[in-house]
């Protein structure tokens, strides 16, 4: 159904594209130069920026003098008006923050998921935590947007709970939302954790430059979220960015607890396979079956040590993984056709300081016949905290994101 | 950079709106019904209308009594007020078509493309078609909006160029829209095949029914286009879609012509596969290698008439392209987060009495995991002339839809 629009819909749609143009310039910007980025007429940039200043959103920041005439009156957004809190649950860890408008981190912390904590032991940390994070923040409550959760998906973000989240036993069908909501009082809204990763990357991290890209996070699986003119697109139900689960063309031991196959791309691209591999060739790292994601991280860090010492073996493991890498990359955006990929998550930071050139390369080549153009491969800024960073701003976002659907008629 | 908007913006919009949801109500609407659907105030909608009737886009087209008071005027769109060209390059034929505002074929023509044609006989070929065609449409050439061009991907959409497209041996970087533009005298766009494929869908297929879909052809090779909010997805460049290079797990002796391999998707999905495995298998189909595109699909039709009536190894045959099928729709579904998919293609046409079933069985079977939801399978009902109608609906679709980004200030 093809919905029109009216005058009463422009001037919050504008407010958000002015705050969010103040927000975006981290030094402070003139009125004349917000009417010249936004196309808005003076008269109008001078209101909402009247506006903002009265709801203490922007505050005035200097003049400059640029040319003749009278100096320009900076103004510079307040990052502090609200915070949001992140939470990023993950199968072996509970990452919090909490950010400014800015998506700078004011508090964070970082706790082991214990395998044997029932949901409802879960939960009640997470209440324990947030509360603990905010009265440490020193803000008031008030000025807490509220809370989002990155979670792995599938989720139900409408029913605010998970489905069948892999690796998570005993997580089937457990409702995040309500009951946090509930015990904390704030607003909570649950997002895939690739969902989350790439707001995070509009709000703070790559989309401080690009507007058109895919953010691939490479952990213990692999998924994608597609950011178009600066919006993430979530898919239909924020499901999207799924694509773990096509052939690799490589037979592993381990099977995939997804999808059951032993040669898909996620069942490759693991902790386990590189310590496996780096075993199998020699080199001396412990069998971490069964122990904490911890203990992965650091064994596979240490086979990719190896490879960086020169070990034949140990590179072999890591060609192999950014050839893995790559062909996630290269589906994603010969399908999407983008050209810019921001890959992150915990296996691409053991992986990047060798895989990076490597899978572009590797993309450039093997994808040559279906790709328009290069694609130029680079690595997240925002490390491990993108997620729960993500989480912090799926709420920024839904609050004060200028959006064209808001321009519509209900 | 964020663009804001302003009162100047809002009457194109709403006029496209009010245009295209008279266009879709095939038997006519009344002016409360359009302030219903739209959301915008009837006075707005009486304005619009009267605009529209001016301009003889839409007619009146009799009354209805409903309840109690002044019986309702229905308006009608004037669907030949305009007719669009759309003309469909692929490997082995030239397809044309002439169709009106509803997407209704009025003329349409087939020729083989002649594999010794340099491409510029083809391009006169073309020019001395579509004027053909026109004259015996009877419309005036000042109704004509334009020619739209569907050809095999990438390619160079604002160049109005192919890139490299396969299996079309010297078109490598041919400029299709300036020579026909100039010839023709008609404004003229080029678009990917696929789509291409995806906005007949939109303008006058699944579009009718489903805003977000995704539309997956199946031909010699495979392609997807994305339906988000009535909208195709065409990607930065207008190539989004390429899905046929993931790996099949399938090796085959045909190798592929876009990525060097034995084992894609593509190579696997595909008309000489059929034949060969057909005659593999003992069926008794002539060896079409070399031969024309039509032999090619006459032969594997030939096969699948033998796996309708009973002939196991055919059977086997057509379970496997199934399957094939089945993990591009899975992969795409699952990574944009769609539950409705609509296949088309020449190869889907000769595969579907046989498969549609078992590709819907074995997506939500094999997918389970990565979809949050089943997703519904259907095929097209738009047949063999949907890139060509597909390429006539680009030019509608770029004059009369009404796009949100237009509502933003340049």
């Amino acid at each position: 159904m093809q919905r029109g629009t009216n005058l009463g819909r422009l001037g919050g749609y504008n407010q958000a594209v002015v705050l969010e143009s103040i927000r975006r310039a981290s030094d402070g910007v003139s009125r004349v130069e917000l009417a010249a980025s936004t196309g808005l007429s003076p008269q109008t940039i001078s209101n909402v920026v009247r506006r903002l200043l009265d709801g203490q959103w922007v505050r005035e920041a200097g003049t400059v003098i640029s040319g003749p005439g009278k100096p320009r009156t900076l103004v510079e957004l307040v990052p502090d008006r609200l915070v949001s809190v992140g939470i990023h649950l993950d199968p072996s860890v509970l990452t919090y923050v909490i950010v400014d408008l800015r998506g700078n981190i004011l508090e964070r912390h970082r706790a082991p998921l214990p395998g044997a904590a029932s949901p409802q032991e879960t939960l009640d940390a997470m209440v324990a935590e947030v509360n603990a994070l905010i009265a440490a923040s020193g803000y008031q409550r008030e000025n807490v947007v509220g809370v989002g959760i990155a979670a792995p998906g599938p989720v139900d973000v409408e029913g605010g709970r998970l489905v069948q989240p892999p690796l998570l036993t005993g997580w089937n069908e457990v409702a995040l939302v309500e009951p946090l909501r509930e015990a904390l009082g704030l607003e909570v809204l649950l997002a895939k954790d690739t969902v989350a990763a790439a707001t995070a990357e509009v709000w703070v991290g790559a989309g401080q430059t690009l507007a058109d890209f895919v953010s691939v996070y490479v952990g213990t699986g692999v998924g994608a979220g597609l950011v178009l003119g600066g919006s993430v697109l979530a898919g239909q139900t924020g499901n999207a960015g799924e694509l773990g689960h096509v052939l690799s063309g490589s037979v592993v031991p381990e099977v995939c607890s997804v999808c059951g196959r032993h040669d898909c791309l996620a069942v490759n691209l693991n902790f386990d396979t590189i310590v496996r591999r780096g075993r199998e060739a020699g080199i001396d790292v412990p069998d971490v079956s069964g122990r904490p994601l911890s203990e992965h991280i650091a064994a596979a860090t240490q086979v990719m040590a190896e490879a960086a010492h020169g070990n034949v073996a140990a590179s072999e493991v890591a060609r192999e993984l950014a050839a893995h890498v790559s062909l996630a990359v290269g589906h994603i955006a010969s399908l999407l056709d983008v050209d810019q990929v921001v890959i992150c998550g915990p296996l691409w930071e053991v992986l990047r300081g060798f895989a990076e050139g490597t899978v572009t390369e590797h993309i450039n080549l093997n994808f040559r016949g279906t790709l328009p153009r290069d694609v130029v491969v680079t690595s997240s800024e925002l490390g491990g905290w993108i997620a729960a960073i993500g989480g912090a701003c799926v709420v920024l976002e839904d609050l004060l994101a200028p959006k064209t659907s808001g321009l519509l008629l209900r």
